[in-house]
């Protein structure tokens, strides 16, 4: 029934063949790569004014000059990754960067940035898309968590079956999206310049109780405001992560596509910042907040526009993309850690659908359990969100520039040159993001990554340890059973009992015993009785036991028995009766199973089951 | 871990030895049998006043000649049960003596409805008890459910360590309890006397909505009172069925016991009810109520006065220790139900201290669900309450009137007249219950009680079935195993499969296979160069699976081979490797166990487990 479920929900499976790709143009891969990048503009500069609301509304201002800051090191970092690029045409992700650079302990201190990265990017992601819609519609607010949590468990089955990475799929919301932010910009600097004066200035909500320290307008500040804003600079990395997706020559049309992505990134999120100076959005510390986004919508397009809602669904979906993305990264990343027996095996298997089930699953899970701990609140969940994202751009340049040292190809310190100020400029944005974001809940990440490092290291101990003992490198020669013990466990003299004794006499036809545990002294007089007709000759030791536990005797007498000989197989005979239906299992005694576990952790010992099927 | 967390809860084993009985004398078996029984004086005039309020808060005055109706009806039930007591010397249950009068269904219906009773009994003891410490200290009143169920688990724990019944601890609160209520209603009847009519009203609060067709005082309004003033009789079968605790001669100290019970139980709920209405207290609707009782005892002892804890402590006591006899008879009619193989036989066994720990356990479970389900308001749980227990009272004397029919012993007639009168009464007071509580939740008592009896009897076919299955009453002669086959399962060439095909090849020498399921052409030609030296001549067959399907394809290839010879046993030996700690399990994949799961319910196949142990 279970099975049938699955069956409906996830289809059927399919057969193992070589997974063909499609090779993307650089339209469509714009559209595939870049949802997760371009969609931090619907939070960006909320972040920013939120930040500066701490002082006082009339600090939201300064919104425009950290922005072009941020817009700065946005190009910084594109010039980064163009190295990468070039460099890495297979796939330069920063796990495998900092692996072949680094050494395996950066390479893990990435790989757990990485995870808990692309669980923050759904929640962040999914909670910002129920955003712009309760924005737009009120009356859906008091049910974010619901709806964000039902968002995931659809992008989670989707790509249970296996959603093929189909371009013109993400290419429609993405265009959408990118159209109606500058149909935005373009409409609201027009209407800027036309109207002059006239912008009317938004009701100034009640502002919250902000502790005094934060009160005036300090650097401390401003630096905060820089950090929530650097959010805007997730996903950027996905291009150098998919070059080979790319048609020919992959590296010139993905590096061609990276800076495409970095300037139209630029604009949008510089023409939002402008705009909601200029505009005087607030953002909205209200019950049932409105993005700030929505907010300077309704102003420029009118309040109940066509264009107004055409942006927020727009912005609903590339949302949902850039939460799939992460959907396609957690499971490959993951699978890669079990290749390198970093994570447990389960990750590396494909299931029914060919994808890599368990991740996906894993990665629905986290980010489910984060929206719900922070009610679905997306401008809660951005404190953690960047030091990740900044931890993976430092270490991924550092490692390029390691490379370039190493290799010394032409140009190579040129090359490195640029790669050092990037490590250097992300190593700093880290520094800033995870001392201004620390008490808000960038300590909770960087106390999570060696947690993490340090777990990723112990299974990978224990693989290999497995690996090493059970190699036959300098095994002995296979030598032969000499001499067979058998003990039969019996709870009573019945049909299932008979076929078990024979057994046990065919394989060690001479050493047979059978064990019973004495409970009521009546019940094993009766039993005595009937054993010498039925007990085919096998002795019947029966065993004592005060304190009415069944294990603690038997596991004491296998063990004597087990001492006889040294040079014997023992093996446990258990008669057991199956009842037909699977829920008849709950009225009979779970002895057999507990009896199995004992033994399993009971060395050298050889358990076998001898099944009496009943009927009905 | 979790063993030794069971000892210090629970405590160690105890062990097996004849179980020794202490003799009660009349005065400790009065505390012992009858706080189910007299803490019903807590409950029972609220629920009549409440009963009552739904006309007008003048009709409250009806409460006296009701009560007076349900002391006859208590006298009448009284006297039929001790026809029971002088019957039965070894203890009259209702479960018994319907099973033995009546027949097989009547006693499950009986059999159903004490152990729904006895769930109640503790839920609605316990929300009472809460409710008797709410009233004193208003503060706890948030915390009802949480302080209820802190008193089941506290109740189940002492139960599971194995609660000697030992009669002093029952005395010191019900004759405690007794003392207190005669205190309260000596003294309000004397200051009634010389206060005349100086006895303030209490405030009128605000009465609840009520519909339309209540407003007006009705005949089944009165009913309605009525029924819920039956509640004051739960638990007065007690004694009957604990005969045998009496010291001799048991039947006659019993009936006095009885007959002791029933006066003093009479004078407390008359004696509550009469003054309830002198002093003109009405039940109190409000968030944080107060009960009647407590009420009562502001008013005649004083407000903050000794005297008033004194009660309100003894209150909560007496209602603890009813709860407290419902932990002793749930598991006791549960183990006779597993011994007659109505209940699953876990029901039956005696755990670590001598306890029936699982009947304990569901019964702390079940009163916890309905404590939530009810916010522990034992006034709702009260609707619930009383149908079961006249169903049980009805079927008992309509039992005792067969059995007198039946025997014949001398003044019989006599004796069936007594039992017939109590049936005849009970039986109408359970349809006037059942009628005018149906909508209240006495639906919901009387549609589970017939699921029960359906669920009861399907367990009693199963076990019948089995029992019939396994009989060896015509079983053929043991046959001897003529001809072994086994089939090694491979999930890679290592030193854990060297044992396993060792062990394969002794026990048939000529006719062991390996199989291995495909999923990576790579790692099988490996595996097929390895088995060239390791696998020590037992052909290979390599099973190809295009769905990455473990499990389908290697049950196909065990049918064919078990198929292959009428005579022989198939022994399927799956070569095992066990982690040292248990968490490392989780590592590895579970496949051993999934493929005996399957192999479990595929008849005739015979699973051997052959470990190989690592270390670290």
């Amino acid at each position: 029934m279970l099975a049938e479920l699955k069956r409906l929900m996830v289809g059927q499976p399919l057969a193992t063949e070589p997974l063909a790709h499609e090779r993307l143009s650089k339209r469509i891969a714009l559209a595939v790569f870049s949802s997760d990048a371009l969609s931090s503009v619907a939070y960006a500069t909320e972040a920013i004014l939120i930040a500066l609301m701490a002082a006082q509304s009339g600090a939201l201002g300064y919104a425009t000059p950290i922005s072009v800051g941020i817009a700065l090191l946005l190009i910084t970092v594109a010039f980064s990754y163009r190295q990468t690029i070039i460099a890495y045409p297979q796939g330069g992700g920063t796990y495998i960067v900092s692996r072949e650079n680094l050494g395996v302990t950066p390479s893990l201190v990435a790989a757990s940035a990485l995870l808990i990265d692309y669980v923050l990017t759904v929640a962040v992601s999914m909670s910002a898309a129920v955003a712009a819609i309760t924005s737009a519609v009120h009356v859906l607010e008091p049910y974010r968590v619901e709806l964000a949590i039902g968002l995931i468990s659809l992008v989670t089955l989707a790509n249970l079956r296996g959603l093929k990475e189909s371009g013109r799929i993400f290419a429609v919301p993405t265009y959408l999206f990118i159209g109606s932010m500058f149909a935005l910009i373009g409409v609201g600097l027009v209407k800027l310049m036309l109207g002059g004066g006239s912008v009317p200035a938004a009701p100034v909500p009640a502002i919250p109780y902000v502790p005094e320290e934060f009160q005036e307008l300090s650097f401390f500040l401003l630096l905060r405001a820089f950090a929530a804003g650097c959010t805007a600079l997730t996903g950027i990395e996905a291009i150098a992560d998919g070059v080979p997706a790319f048609q020919k020559p992959e590296s010139r049309n993905a590096s061609i596509t990276l800076v495409i992505m970095a300037v139209i990134l630029c604009t949008m999120f510089l023409g939002t910042t402008v705009l909601a100076n200029a505009y005087h959005i607030i953002p909205d510390g209200s019950l049932e907040p409105e993005t700030a986004n929505s907010q300077l919508a309704r102003m420029i397009f009118g309040n109940n526009s066509l264009f107004y809602y055409v942006l927020q669904v727009a912005t609903m979906l590339i949302l949902v993309l850039a939460s799939n993305t992460a959907f396609a990264d957690f499971p490959r990343l993951s699978y890669f850690l079990a290749q390198d027996r970093f994570l447990p095996r389960q990750f590396a298997q494909r299931g029914d659908r060919l994808v890599f089930s368990n991740g996906v699953v894993a990665l629905g899970i986290f980010a489910a359990i984060l929206v719900i701990a922070f009610g679905a609140r997306e401008q809660s969940l951005l404190h953690l969100y960047a030091v990740g994202v900044f931890l993976s751009f430092t270490l991924s340049q550092f490692g390029m520039v390691q490379r370039w040292r190493k290799m010394r190809t032409p140009g190579w310190r040129r090359n490195a040159a640029i790669n050092s100020i990037g490590a250097l400029v992300t190593g700093t944005v880290l520094v800033v993001i995870a001392s201004t974001k620390f008490l808000e809940g960038a300590w909770a990440v960087l106390m999570l990554i060696p947690i993490m490092v340090i777990l990723l290291r112990s299974i990978h101990h224990h693989y290999t340890a497995v690996a090493r003992q059970l190699s036959l490198a300098d095994a002995p020669p296979p030598s032969a059973v000499r001499r067979h013990t058998a003990v039969v466990l019996i709870s009573g003299v019945h049909r299932g009992v008979v076929p078990a004794l024979q057994y046990a006499l065919s394989i060690a036809p001479d050493n047979v015993t059978a064990v019973y545990v004495d409970m009521d002294a009546e019940v094993t007089a009766k039993l005595k009785e009937k054993w010498k007709r039925w007990g085919s000759g096998v002795p019947l030791t029966v065993l004592s036991s005060p304190y009415r536990s069944l294990l603690r005797p038997l596991m004491q007498f296998i063990d004597e028995i087990d001492a006889q000989y040294d040079d014997d197989v023992l093996t446990i005979v258990l008669p057991e009766f199956i009842p037909s239906k699977w829920w008849q299992h709950l009225l009979h005694n779970q002895t057999a199973l507990l009896i199995k576990a004992a033994l399993l952790f009971s060395k050298g010992k050889i358990v076998t089951s001898v099944p009496y099927h009943l009927e009905d």
